[in-house]
């Protein structure tokens, strides 16, 4: 990108436009929180992802882009290079969203890639390379547990077919969902998965306080911490709840709170860096006059430090086996994310964007993973963060201003030019 | 009854016949439990619930005795007196089952029921009042909570339309399963609800380890321990698990976590005698990458001692509000019912008809809580116990021996012989 190119393309980057195209989005799943916040529940592979993502095909396709779909469902939109052949940069995030979700977390980030490329085609800039937006299969794992899958079996750091078997609260499997999705969308353009690509950069909110506390424009976004998600299931037994006596009994809620008991003295951290939530337990019978016999729940633990990630993580299981007294227990990790940096190549070029257009910036690293997390061992990857307000995320009060979403989407398009001439 | 009908009384009663009944029922709603334990799930008011009852409305046409209903699906079949008009004997028991209940709890007291009526009518022995056997609605509670809704509306303990709102987890409310239940059983004489019972005695298993361990045949029941039943929901803040520092959330997980072990303490008790028990749990949104906002659980405590009952359950929701940290909390207590003695009209008849037959007893109360405790105001009442494997009930391990049950419907059938000649 030359320097006089730059004022048409930051002028191109439409604040309504991009602001109109998410709020068409937010309807497409639409509920309401407290206090009545807009929230957004769209589960990855239903049929409301699909109308989201045709909405999606319908603009990129007014744009001339050229739209292709891999095996697990990751949806490509592909502005040309003027070297067709070269290594693409690619952008994007995903466009499912947390039960009780929010109108920006993923979708803004493949929003954004649309307004920039729109932008950059509509400034009249050539790019040798060729520029990929791309919306990743099931980044939340709300419906189907890990997160992550489509960006995962792209980068190859698992085989595509790893989760067919992995069942959302209906019991439809992960495999039923993406044939079913496939199906519906035979009509799209096939292309194999994974790829090269020259270059990763993932606009998001920041999903956390810090640039909304500091009165930053921008965040350059230096690495993701690490993550480990673990499931336990406890098997006691059942018993009458009038007639057990309790020093007897197998109680399997009881071995639950004394597990998570000595987890929240395992993962206490003054600094409050570490993360550690209990976000999904299931009971079974779940009766209220019945001894529970079966207690599963998950473990989300999260650490910026790989050796404490790695610690703590193995401490997991022992503490529980330590803590608990008549269940039989087993604890299986679902997903292990050490923490990554992202390349100076990527982090450079945002800070430098954001700077050229007089935007402030501070370096940070991302406390929730993201696709990004597994484009790091294949190609420079980085991203750019928006202030969000409060810090509130996965939750319908998730919100960041249209002039915040549009400094964003202008500092990704400078970018895109800059990575995609380089 | 005189002295020599009762051995004709006895041998009346069929062992076999009373088990092949059982284990009819017992396909009705089979479920296989751990090491293949033969199991039944049937919930009340289901097409399954009614099957049963067909079954029985079968055999006691068969029998000649006549059939009806109430308005809360309360089922009673009727063994006419040579007085019609005298005040009826009452025996019965539930239909209905837990979720991961035994083939025994409950249906074993209405087919006792029915099998002493056919060994009363088979030793032609007249009763002078007419004998009833009911079915009572919804028991266990463990679809429509709280339990005994059939004995309490017929108590006029409560109003039959006081659980109208109660919803099942499919969100199906009481009452529209009762209309659908009704509209089903239209073909079934309708009776007001209520009545005056001469006396009531029920069998059942004695879903604890005592008569098991003392060797003994029949548990003379002495009454029943209270319960208390209470529903507690947090409601605290969704939040990204990855992001929102450990200090700042309003997590109602670990709020839980907190009431659960502070209500632990409360409920200390080196007796053993207390039972508390949190059999039900529900989180919202309930996935693992998010903070939970809303927790629900169950307090089921009992306690044979009023003052204990009354004191240590008033205490429940301070200790919770005690105890938790960042979430508001509401606690409803769902069911309230008091310690009761048996009468001794009952107690007395029990007693002899064991001892007249040779069979050992004890008199025990029960831990349970069933249907009888809420006939104690409205007539003389009295429960039957048989022994049941390792104590063991609300499983499908629940086991009693056909030798067990059938000396059991023995002495329910002299007992209610006496009675319905007094």
């Amino acid at each position: 990108m030359s320097a006089s190119t730059a004022p048409n393309l930051i002028a191109a980057v439409d604040e309504a436009r991009q602001w109109d195209r998410l709020m068409q989005m937010a309807k497409l799943g639409a509920i309401t929180g407290a206090d009545g916040a807009p929230g957004v529940n769209r589960a990855c592979l239903t049929p409301l992802d699909r109308e989201a993502r045709r909405l999606l095909i319908d603009w990129a396709e007014g744009l001339g882009l050229s739209v292709s779909a891999d095996e697990i469902g990751n949806l490509f939109l592909r502005h040309e290079g003027t070297d067709p052949g070269a290594a693409p940069v690619m952008t994007g995030s995903h466009m499912d969203t947390q039960p009780n979700g929010g109108r920006f977390d993923g979708i803004w980030g493949v929003i954004a890639g649309l307004e920039a490329v729109q932008a950059i085609r509509e400034a009249g800039i050539a790019t040798q390379r060729p520029i990929e937006i791309v919306a990743w299969t099931n980044e939340e794992g709300g419906r189907f547990a890990p997160g992550c899958m489509g960006s995962m079996a792209y980068a190859h750091y698992k085989p595509s077919n790893s989760w067919d078997a992995v069942t959302d609260p209906e019991g439809i499997s992960f495999r039923q969902a993406l044939d079913e999705h496939l199906k519906a969308e035979a009509d799209i353009a096939r292309r194999p998965l994974g790829g090269k690509p020259f270059a990763y950069v993932e606009a998001h909110i920041e999903q956390g306080p810090r640039l909304e506390v500091e009165g930053k424009d921008i965040g350059v976004v230096t690495g993701i911490q690490g993550s480990r998600w673990f499931l336990v299931e406890l098997r006691g037994e059942t018993a009458h709840a009038g007639t057990a006596p309790l020093s007897l009994r197998k109680d399997a809620v009881q071995d639950m709170i004394r597990a998570v008991t000595a987890l929240n003295a395992l993962m206490t951290d003054p600094t409050d860096v570490l993360r550690f939530t209990v976000g999904r337990i299931e009971v079974l019978p779940n009766t209220s006059n019945t001894v529970a016999d079966i207690v599963r729940f998950t473990i989300d633990f999260r650490h910026p430090d790989k050796d404490m990630l790695i610690a703590n993580g193995d401490a997991i299981e022992p503490t529980i086996r330590s803590a608990i007294k008549g269940c039989e227990v087993t604890v299986t990790e679902r997903f292990h994310a050490l923490p990554v940096e992202f390349d100076g190549l990527v982090t450079d070029a945002v800070e430098d964007a954001a700077a050229a257009q007089g935007l402030s910036s501070i370096r940070l690293p991302s406390g929730a993973f993201h696709d990004a997390q597994f484009m790091v061992p294949i190609c420079p990857t980085g991203m750019i963060f928006v202030p969000c307000r409060n810090g509130v995320s996965h939750n319908p009060a998730e919100y960041s201003e249209p002039g915040q979403l549009a400094a964003g989407a202008r500092v990704l398009a400078a970018t895109l030019a800059k990575l995609a001439n380089s």
